[in-house]
């Protein structure tokens, strides 16, 4: 399943509420208090996943880490930046290649 | 470019790690003094993101988000837990869906 | 100018509200929801404090500060603790004591 | 005990620092990469503190506030502000007041 494009998705979205009527959506409404209002969640959302982890909730962990995820997605998009590019230093620093993966498992 | 297989390969790197001696890797060291050292570096890299998008440097932001996705992945391994989960929990909330998009490429 | 008295007062405010019907304060409503909503507020305080620092804006630093030392008061309250062991803790490793600064500004 | 002279006296220490090689204190080093190296202290030690008052160890908690707090003064002498401004905002907003507490003391 080729679950990066649901963060490719998600980041469209994203740069789609730029400068949208602020009540229209969450994301726009954050856009309109850039860049404190995405800034101050991620803050709040990594302290929720420490929280959640402490409290060994599995589904509560998920949720928050995908909050956080979310968010820096937002900070990202205030900046022009997509979530490819840090997939992409991800790859470059850990030495894998989702190409190369790919070709080992066509291979089985 | 199949990125999501990025994101389950560093998964698959940091599960590896799970039980090795702290002293072969940095995962190893992290799980060695789990859950806090992971959880520690979650807070401490959402701060580094917040200064890096302050400050507007694109490409520090950028590594930034990395360190804070990768650690964040060290704490789901801690759990039991993949990031598959939290990107299909993003999909389902934000009613994306990487097979959707793909379709609608294919078509194009 | 005795001002500890100020973070004991504060204490003993905050030591008031538990268990108090959480509509009739902020305190009361953060013990209602204890230990989680005081937690996460020290997590988002402490992350506008690096916002308002990296925006060069005096007043709103001292602001935020205020806030994080007051969310953590109430962290301490909710384990039965006091600022002033924060103070003791403090004076015990930088070597200083009130009484003997006292003693000195007495001298002069 | 008028232990705000603590909070006072620590600030000049860390006042004292300004300037010097950072090869001398651990405050020296801080100053000498302001103001991230501090800003990213204030961040790591709040998550110390929720990590702690998850764990219930109050001893820890002590400890980690005592830290937070220390590490925020340096953040503000940064700023080129002082502990008893923070003080003096918390007293402002809780109604409160070292002086007149005295006085009321006084008269018991």
């Amino acid at each position: 399943m080729d679950r990066i494009s649901v963060l490719s998705e998600i980041a469209d979205v994203i740069d789609s509420r730029k400068g949208a009527d602020p009540q229209t959506s969450y994301v726009a409404k954050l856009f309109s208090k850039a860049p404190d209002a995405a800034l101050k969640k991620v803050g709040e959302e990594a302290t929720e996943v420490v929280m959640a982890a402490k409290d060994g909730d599995k589904d509560h962990l998920i949720y928050e880490v995908a909050d956080l995820w979310f968010h820096s997605m937002v900070v990202l998009a205030q900046a022009g930046l997509r979530p490819e590019m840090v997939v992409a230093e991800l790859a470059r620093r850990e030495g894998v290649s989702g190409l190369v993966e790919k070709a080992n498992r066509a291979e089985k």
